[in-house]
């Protein structure tokens, strides 16, 4: 209808496709309470956090890769639905459904740059390369920021506890230690101010 | 209160104001008509869009620089706000609110960091490189689409005529004139199906 080659209108048809993850909410809260924050306005926020956290990241890691990691990071979730960090039963079918969620979305795209964008989704969800642990390390350290500065009322919501957190803080570790001391002293600071319910039984994580 | 350097202490709180951003709505509506779009949301979709039409810039451009510029290029209005692309009254104090909004924002950062990111924003604002024009011509093609696909909700809120809209597209050429002709062909269709009004006496931009 609309004169362009066939390679345009496919780019086209996926970035309107893109629009639906503003409408695939999380369970983290806007800093004002207002609402639950949605996958696009994640995205974006993480993104801008590989800019502004570049040095902490290990040297030579390429931080416009990392961007581009986590601009795409959570597209999949348009078709599979955001998976609560806590949640262990929508776990254990996510990389099914994600995987069904890539082919359909990946595949509204040329071939060759399906392939491109789908590979860097990938890497990041391997979570091996210094450019994908850093990326996740940033994915962790945003929801737990959020939920400080909300004295914990996501944490509060679904009763997680420290030694969760704690884990998490773990993962920041293998892609920026500073990044993961600075996580594990929010903990601490969380349970201290009653945001965070502390570890069952004395675990620490 | 929580144990880290003052750097990284400048960067967190400029992370956390950033969050703002996912309340500044834009005029544009979201594809289901749902709603407003955020400026957040805006600034992931044309990034991720720099990544996904990347072939369509000039030979020889940074993407990575683009898409970091996508994603800093709203974030003055946390404090000036968002200014209708059409509004002739709100573009005239634009600059002076959009500088006093970037002296305080980015005056949260660490000095060094804080002059790097706002030149690459300046960048943007002066649409004088390559990366800045094709940056400048994603972030005009975005409402088009938006506006072809919800039927031209926004154009015949606001009584936006053709003759704007191509004037927008002559930007678009600037920065990617595949884009810009692509633009162009929206608007002819989108004037046909009645979802813009064509231009007064005839005018054609």
């Amino acid at each position: 209808m609309i004169p362009s080659s066939e390679r345009l209108s496919r780019q086209i048809a996926f970035v309107l496709e893109l629009d639906k993850l503003k409408t695939v909410l999380r369970q983290t809260l806007l800093l004002d309470s207002s609402r639950f924050e949605n996958d696009a306005e994640h995205s974006w926020h993480v993104a801008v956090m590989a800019m502004v956290l570049a040095e902490h990241a290990p040297p030579g890691i390429d931080i416009g890769r990392v961007a581009q990691m986590l601009l795409l990071h959570d597209v999949v979730e348009i078709d599979a639905g955001d998976t609560f960090i806590h949640d262990e039963a929508g776990a254990a079918d996510k990389e099914a459904r994600e995987t069904a969620a890539a082919d359909r979305l990946y595949g509204l795209l040329p071939a060759d740059q399906a392939a491109g964008l789908r590979a860097l989704w990938e890497e990041f969800e391997a979570k091996e390369s210094p450019e994908a642990r850093f990326a996740d390390a940033l994915d962790r350290l945003q929801p737990i920021l959020h939920n400080v500065a909300t004295e914990g009322e996501t944490w509060k919501r679904h009763g997680v506890t420290a030694d969760k957190v704690l884990r998490l803080a773990g993962r920041i570790d293998r892609g920026a230690p500073a990044l993961g001391a600075y996580a594990r002293a929010l903990v601490t600071e969380a349970v201290r101010r009653g945001y965070l319910a502390p570890a069952p039984d004395g675990l620490t994580g």
